[in-house]
């Protein structure tokens, strides 16, 4: 039984081994492999507007991140960031944070959400975005190297709320 | 005869000048329309890898800033962001500092170009992109709000270096 809620001061060192583990293997977020627990916290809990976990027993076994994405005529547009514990992958953890990440966006008087770069190998996301009612908006040609396969494209993907 | 050259403190107040006016109209840029010197000159100065000016006559003409979009796999994409004295359009300044950047991306080891929100509306500003050989990477529905049109596209406008 998933219970998501948001993420209080207690929570960071369970999501901070889910992100690190996830950075480090460089090949999905736009984050430097290397990057410091503080940057990392900075980034995914301390700047963001809101921040998730996803429970399960007693332990985090995801995370999402809620923040406006463009200031000034931008600012009804919201973007969010989500990692899931490897070990407890397909079991629609992902999924249930993306709901739960469009409706509290609702709630917090946002329009749209945008993914501003979701690498195309990671096909995976892509599926279960487009199934959670994203379009891909735009295609940016060898925007990610890949640590494995080199330059690879990545998507805009955006959706209406 | 337009000269281009790195900006140096000096030359802040009369990027100020044209940088407020035209954030003021709030109908092209995605910063806040009140928002303050200060911060204006974290953005546009303070922060970006590099800012130009333009100089026409001993004064600020235009300027532009280059920064990393992207952080880890995305930090090869570059973005930047223009801006000209509104007296002084329809003169080149714009495409001449847009040659400037790219060259000067290249230089700094850029591998592509990315400009995050093109206001739909802001016509000559498109016509102006895909002339210098960036594509619409991709249409963002309703993604700015203009202050005189209510909510219009944004475009994502890219082109490898």
């Amino acid at each position: 039984m998933l219970k998501i809620r948001k993420a209080v001061k207690q929570d960071w060192h369970g999501i901070y081994k889910i992100l690190s583990e996830i950075i480090k293997k460089g090949d999905t977020y736009a984050i430097e492999p290397d990057a410091g627990e503080q940057e990392l916290k900075e980034l995914w809990m301390a700047k963001p507007k809101a921040c998730f976990v996803a429970m399960e027993k007693g332990e985090v076994a995801g995370s999402y991140y809620l923040k406006t994405n463009q200031q000034g005529g931008g600012s009804h547009v919201c973007n969010a960031g989500y990692i899931v514990h490897p070990d407890i992958r397909g079991k629609g953890i992902g999924r249930g944070m993306c709901a739960h990440s469009l409706e509290t966006a609702l709630e917090m008087g946002y329009e749209a959400m945008q993914y501003n770069l979701v690498v195309s190998t990671n096909q995976d996301a892509v599926h279960l975005w487009k199934s959670m009612g994203f379009a891909i908006a735009g295609t940016l040609p060898e925007a990610f190297r890949h640590p494995e396969e080199g330059p690879v494209d990545a998507f805009v993907m955006y959706r209406l709320l």
